[in-house]
């Protein structure tokens, strides 16, 4: 990332903010008696990552003026729940490599990558009740629900090549938008009482989030390697239909489709299949039309912004809604 | 159980309560859009289980004379965590039955298993959140902690033979009886701000959970598989450490030791050897030993309600104090 970069303008804007929410994950993460934890833990949260949900919920407090401290323990609580999903997500999805380092349930075993995952929910929990605000409890209780019940979904959905657009969009708004939704809404909802804000800032959340996971799913037929630090196709390799390859279903003719369908079947998955889809969705631009229904929702985030009060936090917050689909790793 | 049996006459007395408790655990595990949610939950609250421990939290805010219905939501939510832990445990244990029926890691995957446990964990804590008590959903976030973390202890425990019966107490304190002390604690919470009756029910609660997995701990080497609806020698074959073997192999010769130590690096066990351990474990008396350490607590238990107001309730669960030492499945 460069200078101008709005994601590191506002790391550095908040940096004091992001040094004490570190320091709350550090304490969370403790576990005095159990070593493992601690081991697994570090490993996660060492392996870095933008920490992007966090961040715009501090920074949708500081837009909002808020002058406390309790943002910090949201925000920490908002990442907890994001590292509990990624343990779990890696164990269901049987990864090897996540941010180009190997993962917890390849380092250790998925026993512990589960019941520690389970551990960082509790943690996320109690961060969120120190909060002392139940409506905020009532925000990011149904959040968890969401994200649970949308990745039951989308493995109900694993190999099912009728699967629809629509059925994907549910999928991801509630395995990665609800998130961003809860981290900006909550962020909101602790500084300020005014709802046209709150609501806001819950679009901005929601609709930013739906645009990194199309430009995620984009990005997995489209980048190299080395700049997502994970394996091209993996979605593919599971068997999981996403944005670009439910277009390509919808848009080939029979044998496109037939081919595409047939190398679903096939366990494991023949690279040379993986070569031919992505020739498909050249054919029909489907990973351009992925990119585009990520625009769409990236200007969607943009407009939400336009009726919140202007200042030097919002208008980085503008400018990362534009950058989100830009990115390439 | 028969006519007399203490937790069927406050099963009678509070079915009313047990029925709104019924009602609203449907209402939870309900998700529209995801059918293997629905399927997943039928298929382990149908199984049954005594739900002892809402049970215990209905009793007890019942027994302080609570005349609302927020420990309906309390209730539910314990069997929501409890539930959420039994579907990630079965995973973690590899085990394939349980009360008799297939597991859903096997019925289903292990996939399965772990998502919908994130599903009803979640709902477990949007149930609490609708209590409306910050101090009731402070120790209920704690409790969940609590227990994650001591699950990864059992884990990083499993082949020790050097595990301690401290440890042994710690994992267990924490996987079994955290949830049933806060079961009884905030059941009392809610009724009452008596801070001597919430104690005394909380130890209550932590000393019959203390008792009821010491009991579960022996009869897994001295019950028979129809009794308990699942096999024998289950922590055996799981190569976990649990009080009769750990007593076995510190009162144990060298030789009978050594026999114990090369059994458990068996994979699989091997049945031969589970019957020289049972006869060690005959000879220094360490399943009588363990069943007298779950006596110790069931008396701690009764000694706590001496504390507490008289009434039907607090009698019954006097009763349940004695007879958790006599179950045999």
């Amino acid at each position: 990332m460069n200078d101008l970069d709005p994601i590191a303008e506002l790391q550095d804007l908040l940096k004091d903010d992001l040094n004490a929410m570190n320091d709350m994950i550090k304490k969370m993460m403790t576990s005095e008696n159990t070593p493992t934890i601690q081991k697994i833990s570090n490993h996660i949260f060492s392996a870095g990552g933008k920490k992007l949900r966090p961040l715009l919920c501090l920074a949708t407090a500081r837009a909002l003026d808020y002058t406390e401290d309790k943002h910090i323990l949201l925000a920490a609580s908002i990442e907890f729940v994001h590292t509990a999903t990624l343990l779990h997500d890696d164990v269901v999805d049987e990864s090897s490599t996540r941010r180009g380092t190997k993962t917890a349930n390849i380092l250790w075993n998925n026993q512990s990558s589960i019941l520690v995952g389970d551990f960082l929910f509790s943690r996320a929990f109690q961060l969120m009740v120190s909060t002392d605000s139940l409506e905020i409890l009532e925000v990011l209780s149904e959040t968890s629900a969401v994200i649970a019940e949308s990745e039951v979904l989308q493995l109900s959905e694993v190999g099912n090549v009728s699967t629809s657009t629509e059925t994907y969009m549910k999928i991801i708004e509630g395995k990665t938008a609800a998130l961003f939704s809860a981290a900006t809404q909550t962020g909101a909802m602790i500084s300020s009482s005014n709802l046209e804000h709150i609501e806001n800032f819950k679009c901005y959340g929601k609709a930013i989030g739906l645009s990194f996971q199309l430009i995620d799913d984009y990005l997995d037929y489209k980048g190299s390697p080395a700049d997502m630090g994970k394996s091209i196709g993996d979605d593919f390799n599971n068997t999981k239909l996403t944005f670009p390859l439910i277009s390509a279903l919808k848009k080939g003719d029979s044998s496109e489709k037939k081919l595409i369908e047939n190398s679903l079947l096939k366990e494991p998955k023949d690279p040379e299949d993986l070569i031919k889809i992505i020739r498909i969705m050249e054919k029909y631009k489907t990973l351009e039309e992925t990119k585009t229904a990520a625009r769409k929702w990236s200007s969607i985030a943009s407009k939400s912004l336009q009726k919140l009060p202007k200042n030097d936090i919002t208008q980085l917050l503008g400018k990362v809604s534009e950058i989100i689909v830009q990115r390439s790793s």
